[in-house]
């Protein structure tokens, strides 16, 4: 097994919502056991999570979300892994790992653990080339280069943003793939990394995914899912679309492919089904939405870009359903919430400006 | 070995410039014999290339081009592998594959030899995904689908008019990254077929590449290179450039990744260097000019948008030197011959306007 990476033990903190399984953690100790972690409890907060011995974390439940936002809470979703993102906002450092706890360690072809959480951040240290596509993939691999006809003055590229993984095992299909493939499996073990073209819009899952709080943390807002929302299973898509946007418009990176997790179980597709059928109809007007949105030359940082995306969110999507227009002023909560937790000044290793429950 | 797939015989041509190493026919033996071969002799008319026993094929070398496009001649390059975009207009199947002859067969991962012409077919029997990026890659794969996430109104695709396969051993590199890194070969199989992205460039690569040639072909000239002109090697490049912005017009897809064929020798990087030179500094101003040209409604086919584009060339790029002003003349001229050649109605399996020295 690989030994845990010493590569930013204080500068990466992991985010994952309620532990259901303590395998999970057990698996992963080998390469989480040197991080903090945040949990972030969805359901009933008085069922307690024992986190076993010898992990460093903080852990959050509703009733500490209500304590440290105020009213403000009304922006984290309730019954649902997309409360997850208050884990990213209460987080001083520079770096996020977010991951579900039905995601266990994969093995490489060779048969290896695969090391996400290392892979993750090389994805992360290194540029991003979002203007032009390189046919042999992540340029910057060992054994790897720019090819023939890439513009020079495109080889430096620009900071990467997010590094979204990928899942062995049980894709991450929508209820109604899920219902008609029951038994299709992941197995394809792709060995590639590559970024996602400037202006091309993709399905961020949230299952095993990285991002840099320093450069996109105030648009990985999970929105508004789960108890009294009329929608389930598109957080971590509306978090991807805004993001998307937001990078191409101040010139970040986002990469997909390895690292690779094993998803172990699938959910229910009934239940599925019924969390996502509104969304099923309604990207189909988002997803223009978004491939049309311009954000204005003012918004020169993720805030702004956020509250300009929210605006045009209530100007434009509000027709579809009313939930949007609640939405909209989620997102600016959220970025008010953002801001009050995280002052101007205040970068990775500022001290917490609120505290969690417990601290191991 | 796999036996030569049955797919598409009468509906593929393979376009080959000038043969030197005829190992490289009796390698490809069991997968090429089925088909027709159209070899394009790049040099001195004089020499004669022995083919092998058992292909069917006709060749063509500059006697034979100059008699039959007469003046127009002046479009096809001379000394330089960029001719063979002749063999695209003399043929008159559905489908090119074009391959170089140093060029092998290549394992797969489990030892298995490839059948690159088979991968290629299937590339281009499936749709592309240009509008919304699939994280698990090409979703019409066995064991693949859209992930969630993925709008149900885009699952259809659009029609696939490129293939671009990939390369092991030697990496297609400039003549830079060939000096500076002599020993670099690629051993990562990625086992991924993708879309490129609507509005993203990419360095399309002649050496391994299937087209659809009643979708893309008018498109797909090699423009000007070799004996008498400023630039060599970036006859792909250019290739590359003008279909994918048609592609993109008209709604057509572009893919690349699968099937790998072994490059088996790098050209000299000395010489390569002094080809590039030029291409090097040009393509800092061609690549945002393709990036920025529109075609308009009126361009609803492929040689309507090629005109346009030869327009937009001559307006905006001769400045850079008057290599372009000629060029574009020549865009011209090649459209007006293939018209020529393949007057309108006269699609697949039409017998051949022209016809080459030698007949199997």
């Amino acid at each position: 097994m690989a030994s845990p990476t010493p590569l930013l033990k204080d500068e990466l903190d992991i985010v994952i919502p309620t532990i259901r399984n303590l395998d999970f953690l057990e698996m992963w100790r080998p390469f989480f056991e040197p991080y903090h972690l945040i949990i972030v409890q969805d359901g009933d907060p008085s069922k307690t999570i024992n986190v076993p011995q010898g992990f460093d974390y903080e852990l959050y439940n509703r009733n500490d979300i209500n304590r440290i936002l105020g009213p403000k809470a009304s922006c984290i979703s309730f019954k649902d892994s997309a409360c997850r993102c208050f884990g990213y906002m209460v987080s001083k450092k520079k770096y996020i790992y977010t991951i579900d706890d039905d995601c266990f360690v994969a093995n490489d072809p060779t048969g290896k653990k695969i090391n996400a959480l290392e892979q993750h951040i090389k994805n992360l240290l290194c540029p991003s080339t979002p203007f032009f596509f390189n046919t042999l993939y992540e340029p910057y691999r060992e054994g790897a280069d720019f090819v023939r006809g890439y513009p020079f003055s495109l080889r430096e590229g620009v900071p990467t943003a997010v590094s979204h993984g990928l899942w062995l095992n049980i894709p991450d299909y929508d209820a109604p793939t899920q219902l008609v493939k029951p038994l299709e499996r992941n197995t394809r073990y792709v060995d590639a990394i590559l970024t996602i073209p400037k202006g091309t819009l993709f399905p961020m899952c949230g299952m095993n995914l990285a991002f840099d709080r320093e450069l996109i943390g105030p648009a990985m807002y999970f929105g508004l899912m789960g108890d009294g929302q009329p929608i389930g299973r598109y957080d971590d898509m509306w978090a991807g679309w805004c993001i998307k946007v937001i990078c191409d418009h101040l010139g970040l990176g986002v990469k997909t492919g390895l690292p690779y997790i094993y998803h172990s179980k699938a959910s229910n597709p009934f239940v599925n089904l019924r969390k996502e059928y509104k969304g099923i109809f309604w990207q189909e007007d988002i997803i223009p939405f978004f491939q049309n949105v311009v954000l204005s030359k003012e918004a020169t940082t993720v805030q702004k870009c956020y509250i300009e995306l929210a605006k045009e969110v209530k100007d434009k999507l509000s027709k579809i359903d009313p939930y949007f227009d609640k939405l909209a002023d989620a997102m600016v909560t959220w970025i008010e919430s953002w801001d009050e937790l995280n002052p101007a000044g205040a970068g990775a290793g500022a001290s917490a400006a609120a505290n969690g429950k417990a601290k191991a």
